[in-house]
C-alpha cells in the first residue's frame, strides 16, 4: 500500500467529475469530415442525425448553418435545433396524433419541419388536423425496406392509399435500412443497401406513376450511408451514430476502435483484496447505460459494458467493465492485477459499447482537442 | 379503417406529452407506509434510499423533514437534498479520491454527511485531505456480506487498518445484501438478511472491542429490509426500490405487480399490416431503458422491456414490450389483434422492467393522484 495517489496527468481530466461524459473534438471533426466526403461522392445530399449527439455545438459541425438539413429523434430535438437556427428539420419517427399540435407549431414559427407516417389513420390524423387548423405538413410515407420496425412495404396499396389521405401534406418516402446493423461484413452491408434504396426508389416511382410528386426519396444508417449501392432516384442520405462510432460498429468492422470520439470518464473506487484481477469504477449502468449490443458478436469482440483505454485515449485490450450496478462497474482484467495504473484514485476512459445511449444519461460533454478538455457542449435529452 | 380517434378517457392524461414518466401518488404513499411501518416494527431507524426517486418531493414523504434520514447515490443527489433541507444524508458508494472536495463542501455547509470507503488508499485518501483541509468526515466502512461488489469481509485484517487509518473520521459500518435481489423466495431473501446482519455486527463486535467505538451499522435492501433476521447491533435500514417497486421486484414475490407506483405513458404510433399481433409505441430504449432484470427469471416472469397496463393502471395480461430501439417499442400480444384499444393514437401505460434505470431516463414525474394529473416534480438525475 502506496501513500501517495498516482499523479493525475497534466491535463484538466483530473479536474473533472466523474462520472463524466468526454468527446474528442478531433476525432469526432475526423469522423465528420470523412462521412460527409463520402456521402457527397455519392451525389446525394447528406442529412446528418442528431439523436446520437444531441448538441447544437456539434450540429454545427456536421450540418452547418445556413442551409444545413438535419433529422432528429424527438419533438425536444426538432424544438431545440430549430430554436438553435436550424430550418430543414427531418422527425424520423412516425408522427401520432398526440404530437401534431407540438409538430405544427414548429411549422407555423418557420421549420421546414418534415414528419412521417404510416399507417393511414396517421395520415388521416395529419389531414384533418392540417385541415381544421389550417397548416400544411411534409409528410413522408416510411417504408419497411426489411429492418421490420415501422413502415409499409414499397409494394404494398397501403403505399399509394396514404399518399391519397395526405393530400397537400405528402412529401415523399423514407426508409431506414436498420438491419444493415446485423451484417458484420461489408458484402452484407452492401446488400442491405441495395436492399434500401430499391425499396424507396420502387416506392418513389409508384407513387410518381400513380401521381403523388413528392420531393424526398430519404434513406439511411451509418453502416448504409458508407455502402455500395446505385442511389439513382434517391435525394438524400441520413446518419448518426458515425459521429461518435463505438464498440459494436468496431465490431462489425464499419470503424475502428481509434475512430470512437466518445467516452466516459470514470475513477478507481474499488480494488477488492479477494478478487485481485478486478476494480470497481465509479461509471455503472446509468454512466454507461445496460446496452450490450454487442454481446451478440463473436465473443472476442462481446465488450460488455465497456472496454477501456488510458486518459490519453489509447485502448488498453484485456480490461473489460463486464458487469454493472446503478453506480458501480466492476472491471475485470485478462491479465493480473495489480497495476499501478488501476489504484484507488485512477482514473480511466471507458468506450462505450453503444454510443447512443451511453451519451443520453448525460447532460453534457466535456469537450477534449489534443488531451486538453477545452469546453463544455450540453446535450437535449429527454422529449 | 375508421375515420374517429379513439377518445382520450375524461383525464389529463390526454393532453401529456409521450412518452413520459407517470407516479401514482396514492400508491406511491402506500407502498412508503407499509414500508415505514415494517422497518419499524422492527426496532431500527429507517434511511430511506433515494437512489431510485431522485426527487426532493418523494424525499418529504419518504423521510420527512425535519430529521429524515436519507441515503443517496450520487454527490449531485447529495448536494440536491441538502439544498432542500436534509442534513442527515448517507453516500452509500465508495468515496473516490476525486470526490473528497465536494463531500467536504457538504460537511463545511453543514450537512451530516456520512460517507463510506473499503479500502486503505481511500481511507487515508480521507484522513490526509481531513487533516489538510481541516474537516472531519463521517466514514463507514462497507463490508462485503456476500454481494461481492464491494466491501471488506467482516473478519478481515483490512477491517481494522482501515479503522485505524480513518481516525477521527471513523464513524461505522454500513453492508448492502444486494444478492438478495437473486433470491425468488421468501426462504432465500431471509437467508441472505440473516447474512447481511451478521456481517455487519460481527464487524461492528470487532471493531469496539479493537477500540473504535462508532454510531452507525447499516444495512439494507428492499428485498431484506421485509425479511425475518435478528437485526441486534444494527442502527438502520436502508432500501430504495420500494417505493415504486417493478416487475423484477414483483417477479421475485417481494411486491404485487398492483404494488408498482412508476409507469411510461406511451402513444400507439405504428400497426404494421402484415404483422397483426404487433404494435408500435413511441416509447423505446430510452424511455424504458435497456435493462432487462426480468430475463433472468422463468420465462412467464420476463417482461421484456415491459408489461402493458391500461391507462386506469390496470394490467393487461399478454402483452409484452418485446425489442426496443432508440424510440421506438414493439409490444406484442399473445392474442389476436387488432383490438380497439390500441389503435394509432391510443395510449398505454407500460410497468417497468426495473424502476431505477426506466426513471432516471426522465427529468420529471407526472404525479396521478385518483386517475388524474396532479402535479410535475422533477428529478435530480447526473452526476
Amino acid at each position: 500500500m502506496s501513500s501517495t495517489f498516482p499523479q493525475r496527468p497534466a491535463s484538466t481530466l483530473a479536474a473533472l467529475p466523474t462520472p463524466c461524459l468526454l468527446l474528442d473534438r478531433d476525432i469526432l471533426t475526423a469522423n465528420l469530415t470523412r462521412m460527409a466526403g463520402q456521402v457527397a461522392a455519392r451525389g446525394v445530399r447528406f442529412r446528418p442525425h442528431l439523436k446520437t449527439a444531441k448538441c447544437a455545438e456539434i450540429a454545427r459541425l456536421a450540418a452547418p448553418l445556413p442551409g444545413g438539413a438535419i433529422t432528429v429523434s424527438t419533438l425536444r430535438e426538432a424544438e431545440y435545433f430549430a430554436h438553435h437556427g436550424w430550418s430543414d428539420i427531418f422527425y424520423a419517427v412516425g408522427l401520432g396524433p398526440g404530437k401534431l399540435a407540438r409538430a405544427a407549431a414548429l411549422l407555423r414559427d418557420g421549420a421546414q419541419l418534415v414528419t412521417m407516417v404510416d399507417h393511414p389513420a396517421a395520415a388521416m390524423a395529419v389531414s384533418d388536423y392540417a385541415t381544421r387548423e389550417k397548416v400544411r405538413f411534409h409528410t413522408v410515407i416510411e417504408i419497411d425496406c426489411g429492418d421490420r420496425r415501422g413502415g409499409v412495404l414499397p409494394d404494398s396499396e397501403e403505399l399509394l392509399a396514404i399518399a391519397k389521405l395526405l393530400g397537400p401534406n405528402f412529401a415523399g418516402v423514407a426508409t431506414h435500412g436498420g438491419h444493415s446493423y446485423d451484417q458484420p461484413g461489408e458484402r452484407g452491408r452492401n446488400a442491405v443497401a441495395k436492399v434500401e434504396a430499391k425499396a424507396v426508389r420502387t416506392a418513389s416511382l409508384r407513387l410518381q406513376r400513380a401521381g403523388f410528386p413528392h420531393a424526398i426519396v430519404s434513406l439511411g444508417s451509418s453502416p448504409t450511408a458508407v455502402a455500395d449501392a446505385d442511389l439513382t432516384g434517391v435525394t438524400e442520405i441520413r446518419a448518426g451514430v458515425y459521429m461518435f462510432w463505438d464498440l459494436y460498429q468496431a465490431g462489425i468492422g464499419v470503424s475502428r476502435i481509434e475512430d470512437i470520439a466518445l467516452t466516459v470518464l470514470a475513477e478507481v473506487i474499488g480494488r477488492p483484496a479477494s478478487r485481485p484481477n478486478e476494480f470497481l469504477i465509479d461509471a455503472g449502468a446509468f454512466a454507461l447505460s445496460k446496452d450490450v449490443s454487442t454481446s451478440s458478436l463473436p465473443e472476442k469482440k462481446n465488450a460488455g459494458y465497456g472496454w477501456l483505454c488510458d486518459l490519453d485515449g489509447l485502448y488498453m485490450p484485456g480490461l473489460k467493465v463486464d458487469r454493472v450496478w446503478q453506480e458501480h462497474g466492476r472491471v475485470v482484467s485478462s491479465k493480473p492485477l495489480p497495476d499501478d495504473r488501476f489504484q484507488i484514485g485512477s482514473r480511466v476512459r471507458v468506450l462505450p459499447n453503444h454510443a447512443c445511449p451511453t451519451a443520453a444519461a448525460h447532460d453534457r460533454y466535456f469537450v477534449l482537442s489534443n488531451g486538453d478538455v477545452v469546453a463544455e457542449w450540453p446535450r437535449v435529452n429527454g422529449w
